[in-house]
């Protein structure tokens, strides 16, 4: 009996994306390279809602992040971040480490700064080069909501926009091109639902050019050389990770043929119905409420619950992965992934195999009520 | 009926290697994952003849080359290092690119510096701090015969010593340990047959303690970051391209089942059955006789002989592919991959193959004696 996924990535990879990898190994110089590359653009384009340059990164998720920081800020340039949790922490260090000066909007874990001190930081920043933000904090269980917003900040400052979605793009509306989003990026073992080691970036006409001025003193994230070897021949600079662009390739096709806004509803009613339901047999969320993340779901270990236990007895007798605590947050929290393929199946199996897990461990909870909650929320779907 | 990939690289990947990548996406935060990468970890010491520490990226092989370099080279550094093609050029570049003082051992493209020339430039340059060397010149098929010397040089000169081995490592002896060799990389796809995407590096003692005393500014191929977590976790810093790694260490066992004498032996017998026989039907090496490669043989183009022309007919009539010449060769020479599981079958085909689209070009070449020579040479396996 296989693991059912339900980490906050590398999620559940379905057995048509894994069966995409057995294609043969091309010569990533050649014409059938350019079909399988130019498709990968284009696809990604759909789901980015965007018609940006697009690069297809053979790195893990911090690789495109790592990449929009160096081929952007440079010494002395200014840059807004808030910053509350591990992800948001580690980006602010990667950019304070490129002799920035970050103004650092820093909020407790599982709270995140809302717009109005985004925009007291553009007001008393007139001359900030970037904003740079992270869609979806996945040590703390939070997500941003006033991304439309951003654009109006930015434009006004005259300076970029950058989103680190990661952990969620793909499982919650992000029009890239609608709200001005400079560079963009995401990781293909989330919501994308393909196996980790492909991490797709946007980067806007205007960063572009930027990047095309500036290039950082390193290679492989350096996206002017991906953008000219892309113009001159439909190649990358580098020899690609082409089994896992072909089943990036297929998992970005399973989702544009269920269509984006089926995507995003799915992710959103199976992350409520993760919320009431666990709620109801008794686990509090980490989040602040009007925060909480669509896609990962961070909760309270009750008072005694030793996390490596609760979650050996979850994958031991039910088969059903969660996370732990990142960080600060070990030991204090566990967090379950609502990401790629989840659907109401997956919601009520881990429902049941969290109560019944919770209750071989003494603890009374009330899995009628959880499960009843969930099958009720997952009517919408 | 499949292609046989003769390239430089990706190579032929056998079965049980693509079929490894079907294991189940596991947390790479789990003991699962621990026996996993302590297994690679272990094959990988294994055939890089090392007790070094060892990394194994999620990126292709020049990730690793330039994690060798941003984690040893800072700005002032006086470096020595052998340039003829396109790859020695671009980690020249790259070296250049930090702020260091690059002394350039420059010879014609398809000819080494000679093992006097690089001695005289230690003796020139006492201050070195660093000897990088491209080991495998991938687009000219040339190969640097005297590493096994290299260490009296930079033991004596108290400078490190590189070896960026991508295009050949696990095809010929390179004992890292024996050798003293302070920083050595490879890339998956080439000698080791797995598919792009892992990149492993070694690193002695002496340059661990100076990465972890002067990390980069960076993150990905911030070496420290991911002893320090290998230390404390057996765990990756970042999320790895997990199905590449299990089809990476399939790979390793392969290697390790046949027995790495017995691989090295397989590819220089096959490499010496290729040259001569390709010489036979009337074709000329590229490279100077003794800097010849044993995993890519360049060759010549016959006057007139149109380079896409070529490969096309050999791709679609008889299903081989090789590469054509790269940057200032394109159009002239081609290349023939010699690596993996190359064994007598490739290259008898290959060099069938090569004779029958030459005669269907109108070449007049000598198939028959090309063929007889192959037989004979690959007697000694």
């Amino acid at each position: 009996m296989e693991y059912l996924s339900m980490l906050p990535g590398p999620t559940n990879v379905p057995n048509r994306v894994m069966r995409a990898m057995l294609a043969p190994i091309i010569n990533h110089r050649s014409d059938d390279f350019v079909e399988l590359y130019t498709d990968v653009v284009d696809k990604t384009q759909q789901v980015f809602q965007t018609k940006n340059d697009i690069v297809a990164l053979s790195a893990s998720g911090t690789g495109a992040v790592e990449a929009s920081v160096i081929n952007i800020v440079k010494k002395g340039d200014k840059i807004i971040i808030p910053v509350n949790g591990e992800f948001s922490g580690r980006l602010a260090e990667l950019i304070e480490a490129q002799g920035a000066h970050v103004v650092k909007l820093q909020t407790p874990p599982g709270q995140n700064a809302t717009f109005d001190q985004v925009k007291e930081a553009f007001d008393n920043n007139k001359d900030v080069k970037a904003f740079y933000v992270v869609h979806n904090e996945t040590s703390t269980g939070t997500m941003v909501n006033y991304l439309d917003r951003i654009s109006d900040l930015t434009s006004r400052n005259d300076s970029m926009y950058i989103v680190d979605s990661v952990s969620i793009l793909g499982g919650v509306n992000l029009p890239v091109d609608k709200w001005n989003i400079d560079v963009c990026m995401t990781g293909a073992q989330k919501a994308i639902a393909a196996p980790p080691g492909i991490s797709p970036i946007s980067v806007s006409p205007k960063a572009k050019k930027y990047m095309i001025a500036n290039p950082p003193p390193t290679m492989y994230f350096n996206l002017a050389r991906y953008f000219k070897y892309y113009e001159e021949s439909k190649h990358t600079p580098f020899t690609p990770a082409l089994p896992l662009l072909y089943a990036y390739r297929e998992a970005l096709s399973i989702m544009l043929e269920e269509g984006l806004e089926h995507v995003f509803k799915r992710h959103k009613v199976c992350s409520d119905a993760l919320y009431s339901s666990l709620s109801a047999i008794g686990l509090t969320p980490f989040a602040k409420q009007e925060d909480r993340s669509i896609s990962i779901i961070a909760l309270n270990y009750l008072d005694g619950l030793e996390d490596k236990i609760f979650r050996d007895t979850l994958a031991d007798k039910f088969k059903v992965l969660v996370a732990g605590g990142f960080g600060n947050l070990k030991g204090k929290v566990f967090r379950v992934g609502c990401m790629g393929e989840v659907n109401k199946y997956h919601v009520m199996r881990t429902v049941s195999a969290i109560s019944s897990t919770l209750a071989m461990m003494g603890y009374k909870t009330d899995a009628q009520a959880g499960l009843k909650t969930a099958e009720e929320k997952l009517k919408a779907l």
